[in-house]
C-alpha cells in the first residue's frame, strides 16, 4: 500500500486540501470504468491532494488511466475479478459479493484505508453491502439517501430520504433532520442550516401523524440545525430551507417529479423555439445564454446520493452519469470526509437522543 | 325559478350542448365576484346552453353582470347575505354556514336545481359543507380531490388524490382508480383510460404496503380503466398514463413540486434571456413562440379540483384564479354533468366492490 493509505481521520474533520482518500468502484455504471476515471481526473485537477483507490478490472482501468498521467500518480489500482451486476437482487448480490470491486471498495472504508467510497453500480446491492460492512451509527435504525438539488437562491438544498425507506416514524424523521443538517454544513459554509419537513400545508394540523409528531419534536430539541416548519412541494426549488426532510416515498416522488417537470418545461420550450423561423433565429442569438442556463440546472452537477446513518461514508453516483456527473459524486465524498462527517453526526445523534424533550415524545 | 332550473339529470349522461345548470359561489376567491362572472361569461360564449345559478351579494354580482348582457339572460342571481371567510376553520365554517352563498350553491346541487357547484372559496369549508350536504356515494368512505395537469402527449392527465386524505388504505386507492377513470372519460374521448399507481419504482416489490396491495387488487378486478402498473414521479408529465392514483400526501407534494419546478425552470430561463444583449434580441424575435409555449403550460387552463366520491358534483377553483382560470373549473363541471358522472361512477364503484377478487383482498 502506498503512503497515502490510512489517511482517514474518522472522528475529526481535517483541513481543506488535506489528503483524503476515496475508494472508487470502477466497474459500476453504464459507462464504467471510463466515466469513473474521467470523474476522478476532474476532481484530481481541481484538488491534487485527493487520492484514489480504484477497485475493478485492472486491464480496463489502466487502459483509461493511461490517458490521465497525473491522476495515475495519485491513484492505486486494486484488481478485482468480479463485479456486481445491475440486475442482481440485493440479497443475491450480498451472497455473491466476495471478490467484487464494490465490496472491496466498501471494505476499504471499513478498514480505514479510504475515507469514503463512491459507486455508480446497483443501488440496492450497494446499500445492502454498505449496511452489512459499515454498520449503522449507534442509535440509528434506518439509513437515508440524501442528495443536493438546485435552488433559486443559488445555494443547493439537501433533501432526504430519497427512497431508502418508504415509510418511517417520527423519531426516524427527527434523526434524518440531524443527518441532513450536518450534511448541509459539510457542503456549504453555514453554521446552522434551516430544516423543513415536507408536508401538504404550513399549518400545524396538516399532514400525516408521523410528520406532525416529528414537527413537535424538532420544535423542542436542540440539534445542529434550526427547525423552520413545514415546507410544501412548490417551495422546494425556491430554497425556502437548507434541508428538506421527509420519508423515502414522498422524497423520491418529489425529486423525480421535479426532474420530470424541469425536462418537460425545457422540451416544451425547445419545441416552441423551433416552431417558426423568427423564433429559430432568436434561439441562435440567445444560444450562449441558453447554454449557460442549461449549465446552471445541469443535473450532473447535483449527482450523488449519500447513504447517511451508516458508520462510514458511501456515495451512490447515478448509473448513467458521465465523468462530469461522477466528479460531483466524488466532490460530495471529499467534502464529507474533510468535514469529519461521521464523527460529528455520531455525536449529534447521541446528543439528540439523550435530550429529555426527545425522550418524552418518542417513548 | 326560471325554466332552466331542474335540468339536472343525475343518473344519466346527456348529449353535448344539452342544457346544464352550474351553481356558482360568486363570493369565493381573491378576485370574486369579478373572476367568477368573467369565467361564466367565457364559458357562456363557448356554449350558450350552459346556465348559471349565481349565489352571493346581488349588488356586487349585478354590477359585474351589467357588463355581460348575454350572460345575464342565462343566469339567475340568488342573493345571499353571508359568505364563508378564507381563514375560517372548516368546523367553524360548517356551524356558521347557514345563509352563505357557498352553502346555498351546494344545496342547489343537493336539491337537483343545479348539476354541479363551482367555488373558489375556502377549500376546507367547501369540502366539509359538500360532504355534509351531498353525502358520500354508497360504499365510498373518503372523498378525493382530482385535477387535470398537462402532459407531453398533449392530452391532460387526471391525478388524484391531491390532498383530501393524507394517508389511505389499499381499498381506498382502488376506489380512487375508479373515480379517476370515470373522470378521465368525462373530460376526454377515451373508452378505457390507463391507470397507474404513483410509486418509487416500477418493480412489484417497491413502495409502501398500501400501494403494493392496491396494485394487486387492480391487476385482478374489472373496472372502467386498464391498470398500467406503477408510475414514477418523472413519468407524470410524460403522459405515461391517463390517470395517476396516489394518497393525498404524495399527490399534493407531486403536484406542487411539478408547479414549482416548472416556475423555477421558466424563471431561470428568463434570467438567462435577459443576461446579454444578443439573448435579449433573441428573446424579442422568439417572443411569439415563447408566448405560445407559455400558453400551452398555462396553469389557468388546468384550474379546478374536483371533489370525487360525493353524491353530487363539486368543483374547487383556485382562490387566486382570474376569469380564464375560473372558466376552466366551470368546463370541468359541465363535462362531468353532461357525462352523467355521478350515475356512472356509482354503478362502477358498486361493480368494483362486489367482485370476488376485490372482496378476497380487502376483507
Amino acid at each position: 500500500m502506498s503512503d497515502f493509505i490510512g489517511s482517514r481521520s474518522k472522528y475529526s474533520g481535517s483541513a481543506p486540501s488535506s489528503p483524503v482518500t476515496i475508494a472508487l468502484d470502477a466497474m459500476g455504471g453504464d459507462h464504467a470504468p471510463e466515466s469513473v476515471i474521467a470523474g476522478a481526473e476532474i476532481v484530481h485537477k481541481e484538488d491534487p491532494s485527493v487520492r484514489f483507490l480504484i477497485f475493478g478490472d485492472e486491464g480496463k482501468i489502466f487502459a483509461q488511466l493511461g490517458r490521465h498521467k497525473s491522476l495515475k500518480n495519485s491513484a492505486k489500482v486494486m484488481h478485482c475479478d468480479k463485479h456486481v451486476r445491475d440486475d442482481e437482487k440485493p440479497s443475491v448480490a450480498l451472497r455473491n459479493s466476495r471478490g467484487t470491486g464494490m465490496r472491496a471498495a466498501i471494505e476499504a472504508v471499513e478498514q480505514a484505508n479510504a475515507d469514503a467510497v463512491v459507486s455508480g453500480g446497483n443501488t440496492g446491492a450497494l446499500m445492502a453491502l454498505a449496511k452489512t460492512t459499515l454498520k449503522m451509527l449507534p442509535g440509528i435504525h434506518r439509513p437515508a439517501i440524501a442528495s443536493l438539488f438546485p435552488a433559486f437562491t443559488g445555494h443547493p438544498t439537501v433533501m432526504l430520504d430519497l427512497g431508502a425507506n418508504v415509510l418511517v416514524d417520527a423519531e426516524t424523521l427527527t434523526q434524518f433532520a440531524v443527518l441532513g443538517a450536518v450534511f448541509a454544513k459539510s457542503q456549504r459554509n453555514i453554521s446552522t442550516p434551516s430544516v423543513g419537513l415536507l408536508n401538504v400545508g404550513s399549518e400545524d394540523t396538516k399532514g400525516p401523524d408521523h410528520v406532525r409528531s416529528a414537527a413537535a419534536i424538532l420544535s423542542q430539541v436542540t440539534f445542529p440545525g434550526r427547525y423552520h416548519g413545514f415546507v410544501e412541494g412548490d417551495q422546494l426549488l425556491m430554497g425556502a430551507v437548507d434541508v428538506v426532510v421527509c420519508d423515502g416515498y414522498a422524497g423520491n416522488i418529489a425529486l423525480k417529479t421535479a426532474e420530470g417537470a424541469g425536462r418537460f418545461t425545457v422540451a416544451h420550450f425547445r419545441k416552441a423555439m423551433k416552431s417558426d423561423p423568427l423564433a429559430l433565429a432568436g434561439g441562435v442569438l440567445a444560444g450562449f445564454a441558453l447554454r449557460r442556463f442549461k449549465k446552471q440546472v445541469d443535473p450532473r452537477l447535483y449527482n450523488g446520493g449519500v447513504f447517511l446513518g451508516l458508520n462510514g461514508l458511501c456515495i451512490k453516483s447515478h448509473g448513467g452519469s458521465d465523468g462530469i456527473g461522477f466528479a460531483s459524486a466524488i466532490r460530495l465524498a471529499v467534502n464529507l470526509a474533510r468535514h469529519g462527517y461521521i464523527g460529528h453526526v455520531a455525536e449529534d445523534i447521541n446528543n439528540l437522543m439523550s435530550q429529555e424533550s426527545f425522550l418524552a415524545q418518542t417513548t
